[in-house]
Formats: structure tokens, sequence, C-alpha cells
């Protein structure tokens, strides 16, 4: 009945009925988190189209999960038995690029890295740079209110949203926020949205804010006998009031399995290596990278350098954006998304690897370490089935390290399905009082993702 | 009956209810936006006084209405009749300032420029800067998301906010945020709250992000003989790319007050300063000064200077900071705040001065001109009512000049009572619905602030 209403409604190739295709749109990457049937995938081209989606989703009291490119960790994306799958994949317009302005209008569905390519084009700079950005969505991004490697200088994707087209869960069609560079004209509900995981609004335009072109970047590698003492290192940055434009942290293991997948020649005589960069213009950055490589030294670096070799730089940053994928290869990744104070990211790294060895599970490291947020990946053999419940419970030991740290159990990836355990560790039942009157305000029907983040009630 | 509650709770010295005390308690300095008289003026000294005060309002059904310094320019913070005055003025403790972790974390009273002095012993800097900087309290920036000069560069209030405790509209008193560099724990409570006017929550205690001591700043002063070439220079610095450190404009009226008041000897010799200000450090700092100079020169300025001598240029800066108290002695002043997009300041600077005459009145200008957040001031003199009515009428015409430039009614001061109308003018039917919902959900008492931002229903 709900099908017969969309095809009433839509041109017919919008919607997909087929189950071999609905498997395939079914879950993110959110390893082990439960998911259910849809009853149907929409792929709606308009903003128009995701409002007729949505206003029958409320006529017959079926819930809408929406999806840009389904990279998501947290399990965010996941179908519900029944619902209304609504993938975002074919709102690819860019609207519009505003130098003078310098902020930027697309659709929800424009995969990140062509945004920045395409910004790049007129000189301007899209800094959000997850390391899913040649395949996720800008939409999917404003969801699950998406970081990366430049956060730690440049912030994360709600510092760049301005304005927001939404469906509401009414099945309204509004436009929220901004395109001035200042504005406080009403509640910040464009902020609200970001991060809110599909389950407050449905984001069909984006307006995002645009930096000019930036300097060159330096790079400064060093290596270390063990996470701690990287830990250390990334402490000493922070305190010595050095804001690097990006400081990735990358062990052995991720090492390893980059190069033994790509044969990049990567060199692994370390346990963990630290990569910073620097982007402040002429002598000023140059003292920058010296100072930083200072820092590196002092915290026990066995070696450290500033590269001179570009390419050789790039193709470090390029084996910490390989890492996820290339681990994959070896098994069913659950990826931890734990955020702690600076101070505290030598404990936390402790405690990753006491949690490792209590539960014996393989974990291996990539964190943006300047922002403290780490993502230790745990790894179990395919079909393992006790290695895998050992692994959730070194999850979940490391969740409630981060907590007693002064973290957060999410740094970038959500809450999804996950998390949101840890969620309600993490905030008051008075906060979660307050999630749930803010979700019953916007989304009176329930229809939208539930479930996710906040669970039922 | 609501004062024997308060009194049974509170040491005594906290409940004020002397009428001549109270009538300084009820208003801001938003001329002309009406007020009511309070029934008392609590003056709490923690978080667990404010939720006292809140849950004897919420028993008595009484409204509460919460108050800085009261600096606000929008009449967010005038009593309601017979409400509760919540003074955060004696929430003066700045609890912790940071320095590995980079953040401060301060009672909602504490003074922005006390905040600033304390952040700078230690080498640290926290940006927002509204003109109110020597009164105005972090808890009233964080209720109006403050913008001020080095916006342009470094953002507003909103930006630095990290977390929160809030005592919310049922009485609870609760944290919001975090203390991490990143998260996305749950929906953005803290950026809803931010702006809001203490209409979904009162702020008693704030975390902020802060920043490293900025390098020395360069200053680039212009002439020009019509605030419309002025608005062309400050199109042309956003379309080279430039992102300058604070580009304010400050109108001839603005200077003669000031040196009629201060005596700083201040050559008013142009009908409009533009005054820009660049930071980043060494030589490419050098260049971007130039650069500025350039687009000045080239948007027709009578004269042009890099500043060598720094006392000359803090005099000038000073004299904007000064600008509005200095207009002030002429007559109430009443102050736009609207923010349009960059393109369109040279139209909208030719809008107010047509609005200026079009009903024969006094407007002078300062603005944060690279945001492209004008302040035009309407002055009338004392006791003339028919020239206030002229300048209202000006007021709304230049609201609805800045919409129609694709703008927005308010860059930094807040709706209060004075921009409500713009307000629904600016938004859609169904997004002050969802405001409305917002605000049921989070104060279903209706006691936050009563009538302010979105008015009843």
């Amino acid at each position: 009945m709900l099908v017969d209403h969309l095809l009433d409604r839509l041109p017919a190739e919008r919607v997909q009925l087929d189950p071999a295709v609905l498997v395939g749109y079914s879950h993110d990457e959110g390893e082990w988190a439960e998911h259910g049937t849809p009853l149907v995938l929409v792929r709606p081209r308009s903003a128009v189209e995701v409002q007729v989606v949505v206003r029958a989703c409320v006529e017959h009291g079926v819930p809408v999960v929406t999806r840009g490119a389904g990279t998501g960790l947290s399990g965010g994306a996941n179908a519900v038995d029944g619902c209304v799958v609504l993938s975002t994949e074919a709102m690819t317009a860019i609207t519009e690029i505003n130098p003078v302005e310098r902020l930027a209008v697309v659709q929800a569905g424009v995969v990140n890295d062509d945004l920045r390519a395409a910004c790049a084009e007129q000189g301007l700079w899209y800094p959000p740079d997850p390391a899913s950005a040649p395949w996720s969505t800008i939409g999917g991004n404003v969801a699950t209110n998406a970081g990366g490697l430049c956060c730690v200088k440049y912030g994360v994707t709600a510092d760049y949203v301005l304005g927001l087209q939404v469906v509401t869960g009414t099945g309204e069609l509004v436009r929220l926020g901004r395109r001035t560079a200042k504005g406080v004209a009403g509640y910040n509900l464009t902020g609200l949205l970001v991060g809110s995981e599909g389950t407050l609004g449905i984001v069909t335009e984006v307006t995002v804010k645009l930096r000019p072109r930036r300097p060159v970047e330096r790079t400064v590698a060093g290596y270390f006998a063990s996470v701690v003492d990287a830990g250390h290192a990334v402490t000493a940055v922070g305190a010595a009031g050095i804001v690097p434009s990006a400081l990735e942290l990358i062990d052995r293991h991720c090492l390893e399995a980059v190069d033994a997948w790509k044969k990049m020649g990567l060199a692994v005589e370390a346990d963990v290596v630290l990569l910073a960069r620097c982007d402040v213009p002429g002598a000023a950055g140059d003292d920058e990278a010296e100072a930083i490589l200072d820092c590196f030294e002092r915290a026990g670096a066995t070696w450290a350098v500033r590269s001179t070799d570009q390419a050789e730089a790039d193709a470090l940053f390029e084996a910490r954006r390989l890492a996820y994928p290339a681990l994959e290869r070896l098994g069913p990744v659950l990826t931890e998304d734990v955020c702690v104070p600076k101070a505290a990211v030598p404990e936390m790294l402790a405690r990753i690897e006491k949690a490792a060895k209590d539960h014996d599970v393989l974990i291996a490291n990539i964190a943006h370490a300047g922002d403290g947020n780490l993502h230790p990946l745990l790894i179990t053999p395919p079909g393992d089935d006790e290695a895998r419940a050992r692994a959730q419970q070194a999850f979940h030991q490391i969740i409630a390290d981060a907590i007693a740290l002064g973290g957060t159990v999410t740094g970038e990836h959500g809450i999804g399905l996950l998390k949101r355990d840890g969620l309600a560790a993490e905030l008051s039942p008075e906060v979660m009082d307050l999630h749930h009157a803010v979700k019953a305000a916007l989304d009176p029907h329930g229809i939208l993702n539930p479930g996710k983040v906040i669970g039922h009630r």
C-alpha cells in the first residue's frame, strides 16, 4: 500500500523492490550492528521527491531510514524491518560554488571528494576530510558530524555547515540557517540537525562555508617504540601551544596491512608512527615544524625527521587513509572511536593495550591523535565466534575507560546502534530525557530512523 | 508566596525586593523595547542556587528572566510583569584555565574581558570580543551567541563553547557537551542552547575552547568618500581570498562623537574609515597587509596606509569600541544588526543611506564590515516622539532590505523583543513551528523568559 502510494507519485525507476538489491542497502559498515529487512528502496532526485517519500511514510506509519554512501561505522544507516530506505545517492548536484561569499550549495548525495575537487578548481577549500572522503557523501557527513585529519586545526563538519534544506518529521520542506557569515535569527536548528543521524529530519541540501586554498604543508614523521611514547609526544605538542594541521598516529599492524595490500614499500621498522603536518606559511611554518620535531624527540622518538620528500610524505598519509580497508581484508573489524582529553592520550593508549591483552584480541591503532580521537580497530578471524565475543568485551572496556578518563564514547562516527549503551553511560538520565523531548518535538510520528541514537522509550 | 519560598531556601542577601533596585534590573540596553516590573531580583552564587530559583518558579508558575550585565541590545533581558529577574552577576568564578586542553571553565557571570585577561596570563586567547567585552558576561555572550571584531577570521561565541552546565525548564541541573576536542555523543544540545536567549535553559557554567596567543597584528586604514565606496573595498577583500583578523567600518558621525567625548585627536577628514587587521606571521602577513591596501586603493580610497604607529592603530580600534556609548550621549540610539552577504554590502549601505533620507533620521554606521554585519545606529533627539516614530519606520525598512538582499535580521545581537517581527519575516511559518515545538519540549511550563525570541502562541 505504501509502495503503491510511492509508485503513484514518483517515477518508477526511483523505486526499487528487488530483494537482491535491497540487501546491499540494508546496513552500513558498522560491523556487528543488527539490521532488519527493508520494504523498499527509494532513490529520489530532488528535495520534493524526498518530501513525497516522507509524507507517504507519515501517512502509512512506516519508518524511513536515510543513507548516503553507507560508509558509517556505527549502524546509524541500518534498515529496520519494513522500512523505506531512502538513498540520497542520486542527489549529486553541486548547485553553487561562490568565491566571494566563500560558500557552496550542494545536494545531500554529493561525494565529499567531488565537492573538494570542485572547490579546488576555484582556489577554495572545503576542509572536513574523513578517511571515507572518496566515497562518503556530504549529507552523510552532516548526519554524523564527520571529522577527519584536518580537524585538529580546522574543526569538524558542524563548523562548516551554514544552512540546510530539510524535510521534517511532519513532511514539511524547510530551509534552516543562512548564507551570511554570521546570523543569530532564532534557535540554532541547523546545528541541532548536524550529527542527528537522520533521526530529527532528512537533509536534502547543504550550504557549507569554504576557506581559501591553504598554503603547502610541511610533514614531520616520528617513529616510536610504543604507543604510549607516541601518546606523550602528542600531549607535548598540545602543551607547547602548537596547532598542527594534522597529527595522526598509525601503528605497525596498520602499516603492515596496508603494505601487504598496496605494496607501497612502507618502512615498518617502528611500532608506531606519528605523522604531523603544519601549514603556517613561511619561516613561521619552518619554526613550527622544528618545534614539532623537538616534541617528538623529547618524547623518545627512535627516529624523527622533517620530510623533504613530498612523495614519501604523501605515501604515509595515504597509508593512514587506507588503514581501515586494509585491515578489513584480514577479517571483520570493529572500530572504536573514543575521544579523550589530550593529556589522557598516553593513559588511554595504555588502557587499549591492556584491553587487547585482557581479552586476547588483536587491536590495531589509528588515531587523530592531536584531537585525542582514537580508533582502536578490533580484528577477529572470520567465523570465530569466541574471538568475536572477546572483542565485544574489549570494546565495552575501552568505552568505560574513555568515560572514566573524562572522554566521550564517540569523537566523530556517531552513536547509531553500536554506541547506544555508551551514550546512556556517558549522559545523565536527565540529559537523555532532554534528547527524547527534542526527538518527540521534531519527529512526532516517530518515523525518522527509529531506534537509532537514543533508542526506543 | 514565591518570595517566601525563595527566602526559605536562599540566604536573605540573595533576594532583593527594593523597587528602586528592581528598576535598574528591569531592562537591558535595547532602546525602545517594552519591559515590565519584576516581582523580585535574585542574585545566586552557585548553580544549585539557580536551580532553587527555577524550581520555585516551576512550582509557583512564575516566569524567570535571566540577565548577565544587561548590555544586550534587543530587549532579550527585559523583565516581564511579576517575574523573577535572575542576575548572574555574583557568579564570577574562573574555575579552570587549562593550557594543555586549551579550555577554560567559568561561571556564567564572568566578564568577557576578565576571562580574556586571565587567559592571556597563561599565553592563551579567548577570541570572541563583542564591543561590550569590558562589561558583558560570558553567560550573556552565550545567550546571544555574541560576535565581535575578530569574528571575520575567528568565528563567534558558538564556535568556542564546548560544554554548558544548565538548569533546565523543569529545574534539573545538567551538563551538556564535553571537554574533549571532538565529540558527537547525542544531539548538539549545547549548540541549541547557545543563542537561545534564556528561553530554553539557564546557563550557569560554560566550558570554552581557547587558542594559543596570536601573533602581533598589522593594521591597514583606509579613508573613503562614501560608505558605498568603502563597501566595495570590503567586497574586494573577500573576493581576493583574504581573511583579515578584523575588518571594521566606522563613519564620520561615530568618529566625531568619540572625539567630542574622549578628545582622542582623531583625524576626521574622511566620511568613512575602514580598519583592517591581519595576524598572519612573518612575510606572508606583510603580503596580506599589502593586498588589503591594494583592495582599499582600487576601491577608491582617498587615503590608505599600512599603519606603522601601533598607538595610532590602537586609538582607531578603541574609537570603534567606544562608538556606541559615544553616540548614546547624543540621544537614544536604536541599534540595527543586520547581516548581508559580502557582495551585498555596498548595496545594503546605500539602502541604509536611503532609509535615513526617506525617514529624515540621523543614521551613523559602524560595521563588522568583513562579515557583512552592519550596525546602523539610529539617533533621535531626546524626547522627540515624532523623530522616534520616523526612526522606527527606518528600522523596519532596513530589516526588510536586509532580508531582500539575502541577509538576516540579526548578525549577533539576537532577537529579544525588538526583532520578533523580523524573525517571523525571515523564517517560514513551518520553521517557526519547529521553534515552538523545541520551546515546548525544553520549557514545558513556559517559565523561561516567556515572550522573547519566538513570542507567545
